[in-house]
């Protein structure tokens, strides 16, 4: 199972955010949208093997399961309905309970250490003075990717994640769901000289 | 300078679609729209060494060139109105001219072929039969890659492509702009040990 975390520093906890404008008044949603995308989504499939969480504003956590994922086109309007109708579950969930709003699709009160401290594997956290990606074991069980919307990581943040691995995917600053293609493609690939598709 | 063309089989060639359709009556328009963001952004930048072309239809191609672009962010609504000013200018191109119908995008009356004839550099076909992505040399010149959107290449299209390279990115199927990513970090990293961003 691959895990990928995702920090929203800015995204809605209102579920009236506006369709029309997730990369404006939505608080960059649009953000959160193609990395739920990019971490769960194959051409006509679905990663099986993947999870993503959106940490919103440190308050709030949407769990996307790949394994239970029904009906969930690329595109970020499919995407930030789906997200809204998780912020309307969150009146449901009590406690740091996880409510499920769709099919794989669940949120629970939870902060970024809650979510971290569940993880059952290593912490990776890419960021861009990481060390270079073929430094992470492509072997490595159960990885969960810490990642970063448009803003850097706060250094609270740094110090909650604490990361078993810190790592950066080339030269150049990447949007986080980029880096998640890269990192996918990077396990995907290991052990392989040709593809069997 | 790299170069990625599109192949929008779908998608709307009427300036009249709805930005808040863009997956559904823009026919798959979502698609081109996140290509054009993998081919040419960075997280806060563009790739000034960049080019993409959406060859929509076999009829029009719309040119991004990343050395001029201005303001443009992300967001697939974003980058479909983009589009949707290119498709309105069409109607000022005549022959094959190339009309700028916003700062560093163009339009012009173009199919596949034509658009292909122009390239300076080996074509690489994008195929998820084609051999391992390692294979293409790193330090190759003027790569103009070659991709399908949510539909197949057409046989008609394979023998108008003609490819110097057939590259398949992994063992699994990626969405086009998910492929995009992966090629422009493995052209990133060529020759990296460490990163110096």
């Amino acid at each position: 199972m691959r895990g990928f975390v995702v920090i929203g520093h800015t995204a809605s906890l209102d579920p009236g955010f506006s369709l029309d404008d997730l990369a404006g008044s939505a608080g960059r949603m649009d953000v959160l949208c193609r990395c739920v995308n990019a971490g769960l989504l194959l051409s006509h499939g679905v990663r099986t093997d993947a999870r993503v969480w959106l940490v919103i504003q440190d308050e709030l956590a949407i769990r996307f399961d790949g394994a239970a994922l029904r009906n969930v086109g690329p595109a970020e309007r499919v995407i930030g309905g789906l997200i809204r109708k998780a912020l309307e579950a969150k009146a449901n969930a009590i406690g740091a309970q996880w409510v499920e709003s769709s099919p794989g699709i669940c949120v629970s009160r939870r902060d970024l250490d809650t979510v971290l401290d569940a993880a059952s594997g290593p912490i990776v956290q890419l960021h861009e003075d990481g060390d270079p990606l073929p430094s992470l074991p492509a072997e490595i069980a159960d990885p969960v990717f810490v990642l970063s919307d448009h803003q850097d990581f706060t250094s609270a943040e740094d110090a909650v994640i604490a990361p078993e691995y810190r790592i950066s995917v080339g030269p150049r600053r990447l949007h986080a769901d980029h880096t998640m293609s890269i990192v996918h493609n990077y396990l995907d690939t290991a052990g392989y000289t040709q593809y069997d598709a």
